[in-house]
């Protein structure tokens, strides 16, 4: 479905970095659910850049709500949210029309649609489209939190600069999840913060670009969601999860961890605690058989470092096939990392409302007659 | 669509471990293959169970052609393909209905289907449904041959042994694709085979077993496949390899690798070869911006350690809410990772076709008018 | 999606008249149904050729499940069910492998197949299909029941023969779908079945099949289900029942009758009733906007004439494209009308449980803790 | 998928009729495409109200093109097209906020939303919706006529008053289809426009509304498009239709004419003319076994009158459960029909052009390598 995510609850997406506006359409919304405007713009406020460690282009990434808000109420119709663009430069785009940059989409997208891709800016592919994506993940999450389900994701790794992973005391988790949501830099450990940050600086003098990895944590799901085969948390999640450009690859609980580990020293014992049924650890990551066991759902996404980078690099001009001295022009990020967690966190919320759906009913989610 | 996948090309499975039959549906077949029987059977000669690193369940796993079949040759109609069980263990499974076996799906299986699930052998859950995967999947390889395209997956870590990974040199490459895939142990270096069938010997002896991670390498993809959001080729395959049980982790090209590396490291440049562009080198995995760009897709799952093993475990009685002590009777696979690089190459295959077909049409690889 | 219909409650469809067995997979069937196997095979009855009215071919359609029941419950697991062919001729069908019976799907299957399709009594295009249609539809229907939702299908028109209509009384209406439902010759005024079946026998005795009208009535949906634009009631039903063979129109409500009426005349004008806000008239036969009002679904399929009859026909040779006189030999049905009501209700019970499931999950409708 | 169609072709729909703007994405649009914007416009004209036989609601309905497009050409990303609401009165709404019109979906809606649709104008169940599905049928439409395809639907009936049908004769047919085209009152037999419109006033000085039927047809399609079972053209294509607000049954071919004739009267006997296969009749509209057998596609669709009327009409508050009086104010359309000819033109392209996708691939219709 190219550009629609989602069963019930979907996500279709639109726009280029340069063309009139980018958006969303979010449909099966359920209806009667109030905006929580802190919420929403919180998240909007997240994902922009921000500061020396981001690009200096400057959005005001407004959200028109074009439709399915009725007295700031989901009607239950599609909500169509719009992003105008204003910050495009004016500069002349065509001079790098058929050259592609490393690791970048342009020669991709060239085979793919025979040159008649929006080249500017990345077109389709910007990084810019995660925008609606948080705008869309924000509704999500208030549905999440509307039945005590609640995520956070923080920069676990950054370069070489590792934050403290999450508590395994239920408890600390929660208390994490609830800090890192309202940091700018999302870590467990600030401390970590400022040599964080000055790492990105170098990169950004070294006209380079740091990734990293960030790990999420959901608490609250419902034992019982997710499907034995095709659908299997692991797979929806993945499948929304890499949609996210820089992620490439996924992990769920020990994940590449599991490689060098014998069954005895990695399986989740099973106990009863307070007369509730938990595991003791949670390599698993919440997930068996590709359906929640009531314990936190726990996965890592790495992100490459930032493809565009201001240094000589050699590539092609596709269209004569020869080869090319490129210095890639503009305003880079030299980090994405700290603003992808929020998309991370969208991504993820848009993934599992859809499950809970298919499992409950849109009904379980609805306001109550008004 | 839990246990269908596919948008175009579709497979819909089917079956449990103790029931009738185990089996698949595949749909959107192109007419007019003659299904290349030797290629059949040896992929379902490669996963099946062998000699003492493997269960001691033994299944002939004969594959029942149903219905889309016509004198050998594809219809076009949906081709049934049914296993049936044979060597049921008679054994009372009653007794361990309401035990949740560490990191099995007994107890999340149970919170979503209230305890009506069938509980023996893992059910619809059991490894052994992987058998009608391989069995659609060796169909979508022969499609894919037919384009040129060939895929290989191989043992490149059990425990902490390593094998040699895939060569960045192309041709060397196609070599040890083909190579591999007449090996039952696949391997690229050979010589690694002894100490990691004995790893997995000693597993056994240790009432352990073991995990480790596959390589993936898959040639002849052209340029411009995949979509760049919620389609993109990542998200297409880590939803279908995570559908298999034991991957709790996928990375693309260089993957987790990326995490501390600047972009300057790890852009992959372009150049000019032979008329041809190529990438000098290929840390993201033949997939730019979601869409393939001509370069051997690569890309490494992890596969956890069997959950079955016959050592005393904690576990609880989820019909109770006891705490129990548990050991698994059977017969149990010290390892399955040399059998699960068969339906990794299934599943990616089944997606491959998939992604083809969207892009040039079922007549692409349609037999001509007979 | 070809041989697969449905969102979330889904059936796939295989199987060829003359191959080993025809089948379909129920997927996201809810856990703990126990199946009631009198309506089962009441269903299956139903269907089944019967007397000088029907087809000679007598199969037992006996079917097998083969996966996802489990002591005679739903296990939530996916349930293929399967019927093997037994009463094959062996007459030799090559001599008309390349000739396309009028009104037949044998042109457009080898147009669409290249010439690969198996042409044997119709293959995947063949009637036989909608025994495990009904198979899937009998659970459905046991599903609908459980909530209190019933339906029936009639026989409101043979050749120029007419049954009565549904009531429009709530009470008698309810009464006649108990009725029918009972029936094999399904007719709310019985008084029409001779001389309809005398109809029939005519047909047959001049080598001829005819056709008619089904009127089908859904009592006890609840009001607002369905979707406004794509996934309208009527659009969700209309796909389902244009997917059974000879079905070529489909009307809901006073239907092709509003063609000539005044919005004042055919209005359905609300009124409380007992509390209870009903219709005085159901022209749009229970459903406003595509989302049902509480009303009952009213709605009617024509079912043509069945396409083989054994007189001289004209036809071509589509190898030879060259004109040729043609016998169509075998066991024909000079009607399927009165068999087609089952496959009709069959059809509506597997949509209307799939949007019953999407507004109000799938634990609406499952077991309780086993 | 509530407000998306399609499968690989898709038009995701949004908007309310008093809300900011309503539009469509439409997705898997092939690169390459220049945008006829005569034709566009065209299409966009046919549908507006106009004369004294719509509505007085006057929009201008200007298309903006949001993204997917850049230098008038189609770039393979999705396609967001909006038409800002202008012409909304500023009247209070809210006092007809819990009333029940008759035929209209305000309770149905209320039922599913539980109060929180908009119910300014119908809201997103407004007749004004249609204006981006013709935005995205004109796309469609081009891309047909580029393969040679063209289609046409005229009034075949308004109230009691008949068009002539489509000529049996191919050449003739064309024209016809080509002429209608071009007018705003599709007839074939012009003679009876001033009859049909002095009709439609009638109604109008009455407070009143008509209906009537449309006949479609469609030539050039190749055979062998469609599916056997569930995604049969009939289902594609009556899913569509069904779609739009007034459609109440929808018939192909002979359709329900078939139901008082013997199979000897309506077969379709197949003849070689000119080397090429063709049927002598065509009362099956082009369809075998769910698929094209390269005749013309033929169906025929009735369009209940209009709901909204200006008269005294029995209702219900459905928020305070009493009978009301109910005379709804505003500017309504005594017909539709006439508009809802070049709707159902799109909804057929946009189905069209997906089925044709499926089977030929997206780069049949991509333009070339630029």
């Amino acid at each position: 479905m190219k550009n629609t995510i989602g069963n019930l609850f979907t996500v279709t997406l639109f726009g280029e970095s340069h063309g009139e506006a980018i958006g969303v359409v979010l449909d099966g919304v359920p209806a009667g659910i109030e905006i929580n405007q802190e919420l929403f713009e919180h998240q909007m406020f997240l994902r922009k850049p921000k500061g020396t460690i981001s690009t200096q282009r400057h959005e005001t990434d407004e959200v028109k709500m074009i439709s399915g808000i009725f007295e700031n109420k989901t009607t239950g119709a599609p909500c169509c949210m719009l992003i105008e663009n204003k910050d495009q430069h004016s500069k002349d785009y065509s001079k790098i029309k058929d050259i592609a940059r490393p690791s970048h989409a342009d020669y991709a997208a060239n085979m793919k649609y025979n040159g008649y891709q929006d080249y500017r800016g990345g077109g389709h592919f910007s990084g810019r489209l995660t925008a609606p994506l948080v705008a869309a993940g924000a509704i999500a999450i208030q549905l999440l939190q509307s039945k005590g389900i609640t995520m956070g994701t923080h920069v676990l790794q950054l370069h070489d600069i590792q934050d403290d992973a999450f508590s395994s005391n239920l408890n600390q988790c929660k208390e994490q999840i609830d800090r890192i949501n309202q940091l700018e830099f999302a870590l467990i450990n600030e401390d970590k913060k400022d040599e964080m940050i000055q790492r990105i600086d170098d990169a950004r003098m070294n006209l380079d670009a740091v990734g990293g990895v960030l790990e999420t944590c959901v608490m609250g799901m419902p034992a019982g969601v997710g499907e034995p085969a095709f659908d299997s948390i692991e797979s929806r999640l993945s499948h929304a999860l890499f949609s996210i450009g820089a992620v490439k690859g996924v992990e769920f609980g020990l994940g590449f961890g599991f490689k060098d580990k014998m069954a005895s020293e990695v399986n989740d014992e099973f106990e009863v605690v307070d007369d509730v049924i938990v595991t003791k650890t949670n390599n698993n990551g919440g997930i068996n058989g590709g359906i929640t066991n009531g314990m936190p759902l726990l996965f890592k996404t790495v992100v490459k470092p930032t493809a565009s980078i201001s240094r000589h690099q050699n590539s092609v001009n596709f269209k004569t096939n020869e080869n090319v001295d490129l210095v890639i022009q503009g305003r880079h990020d030299p980090a994405i990392i700290h603003r992808a967690r929020v998309v991370v966190d969208s991504m993820t919320a848009i993934t599992l409302v859809d499950c809970l759906i298919e499992r409950y009913g849109i009904v379980w989610f609805q306001g109550g007659q008004q």
